[in-house]
């Protein structure tokens, strides 16, 4: 997986996100006034306008699924949103709002459905520093940022997977940015859409003890279950990206002693699924996938499962974005040409003789 | 122009549109009993739940674009919308509540900003005529309805135009339909996304009075201007739906007498911008086209320039819909494979050394 040229393994557990999200629009690393000016341009546009926090409420009392939320206040968040009088480029100073309201609108959203008034912004704090601040509440250490952000930087963009397709074809029209993020958003909400980690870690919490490990994963196995965690449609080899999110959980179990009984546990199953998918199907070469040291590093973060596919769509947006961009200044229409199969020549009958 | 096995001449000036959208879903005319339960589901669903309507008023407020503020209010629609106990398939239930309440969102929003209250939808109308009803507070002439009615049944559908091809590629990951219209809304705002009916009376306008007309054409074309109205990307010789919509537009301006000074003086542009066509290009064959007799039927229905997309989108969305049906019926992930084609093994370099 190639970002801008870098290697996953170069730059996602170095780069802030900020870095990166740079780095995907501008073709390359700031330098630090560009850095600081592009932080401090982000971190202006972290507050929710009005309308897209009173729609987030509304959506609230309802219990719509948060992925439903985001679209919804994305879809708002240019709604009295302040005029920036040095953004000559609407385009560009859309896409900006969009990349930095994406964790205010999560983390609100998460606390109202949990009962809670949302936090608000901490302007000092760095784009995921602030994310689970806004979360928790709390300030969080610095190995817990360094984990999530190597987690965004490796998931900010995977190709033309559905939801960036979706929202290259709305550009291609000359529609504007937040028309194509919303659209993508509806696309990622979908379960065949990838990427999103789900529940990778299942049979880890199921298990519980190391020595029940072999039993349970066999009897799966020889019923013909499909063990989540392991294998991926596009890598038939171990996938980069997932060495980097191993390295980043080891670093941020050890550092914060998160649950490291969970830890050692997964490490163990993963040993044992793999030693026994190697003895039952050693024709499909299954790897780990990143969805499972994923699920692993954001449990270690303290992140519930219902937030995994959000977090993953705080980091897409940047690739989205970033698309919008290229699509923008291609100029070019995308438009497939279909072929009627249907029948021909049908008469109308009038309703009275139907 | 075939729309599930009916050329366009045969169906669109006598089926009403809930006949149009009860057979792009169903692929069958409705009987009877059937046509009278899809109007009352659809009649039903007609008012705005709460957060939809708030929504248009924070957006009229800050006067956001009316095709903006469908994008938002399409997307709220499932927010506090009643329930139907009967309704097992939510997909269904979804497609219903988008086709029910477009109108009622884009009247909505039209009178908001004019400064107006809105008109509570009429359950005892049809779709069409309570469109206009709600637009002017009056209850419009069968002539209006028939021609509206008209027009909206030739722009349902016109294969994988951007909008559709967006809707189908979201709901290929397995989400739902009103995330597909929301992106699908984003892409026909767009001003390349072809078919909404734009400036095309624009010459008639200008040119005021019949003598005028050839001074004034001959002199556009010798500056090597584009005649709005006449020429089609794709069709090279007469577009189907013209004579319809053309039909569709006399009978109108016949029965209604709504400003029939305009409308002998565009026949007489038309007449006009056609020779003179034929001997400055004779090569290509240029004809009238739809949005020419589109803007005439829609000027004389009394619906402003601003309401042209938005009127476009209340057909299109059960084009939309049915596409959305197919697609989830065929279910198979739509995701183009990509060439990355940019730098690659580019290596860090810490931000102090850039």
């Amino acid at each position: 997986m190639i970002v801008a040229g870098f290697p996953v393994e170069e730059f996602a557990n170095r780069a802030s996100f900020e870095e990166t999200v740079y780095l995907l629009w501008h073709d390359a690393l700031p330098d630090l006034g560009q850095l600081s000016g592009f932080r401090e341009a982000l971190s202006a546009r972290r507050p929710l306008p009005r309308a897209a926090a009173l729609l987030l409420r509304e959506a609230a009392f309802e219990r719509a699924p948060v992925m439903d939320a985001l679209r919804m206040a994305a879809g708002a968040v240019g709604l009295g949103a302040p005029e920036d009088a040095s953004a000559e480029d609407e385009f560009y100073e859309d896409a900006l709002g969009l990349v930095a309201r994406f964790p205010t609108i999560v983390a609100a959203y998460w606390r109202l459905l949990d009962g809670e008034e949302p936090v608000a912004p901490d302007p000092e704090l760095g784009l995921v520093a602030n994310y689970l601040y806004m979360l928790t509440g709390e300030v969080p250490g610095g190995e817990f940022v360094r984990a999530l952000e190597t987690y965004l930087n490796t998931v900010v963009d995977h190709g033309l997977n559905a939801s960036t397709f979706a929202a290259r074809v709305i550009v291609s029209t000359r529609s504007d940015v937040v028309s194509a993020v919303v659209g993508a958003i509806g696309a990622l909400k979908g379960p065949l859409h990838g990427g999103a980690p789900g529940p990778a870690l299942d049979a880890v919490f199921e298990i519980r003890e190391a020595g029940e490990a072999e039993s349970y994963l066999r009897e799966k196995i020889e019923r013909g279950e499909r063990l989540m965690g392991f294998g991926h449609r596009i890598y038939k080899v171990r996938d980069p990206r997932a060495d980097v999110l191993a390295d980043a959980a080891e670093r941020l179990y050890e550092a914060e002693a998160a649950d490291t009984k969970l830890y050692r546990l997964a490490l163990e199953v993963e040993e044992t699924v793999l030693r026994l998918l190697a003895e039952y199907k050693p024709e499909r070469g299954l790897q780990t996938n990143v969805e499972f040291y994923t699920a692993l590093l954001l449990h270690g973060l303290g992140l519930p499962m219902g937030l995994f596919t959000p977090t993953f769509a705080v980091g897409r947006v940047a690739g989205w974005t970033a698309h919008c961009f290229e699509q923008r200044a291609q100029d070019r229409l995308i438009r497939p040409q279909s072929a009627y199969v249907g029948p021909r020549d049908r008469s109308w009958v009038p309703l009275e003789a139907r």
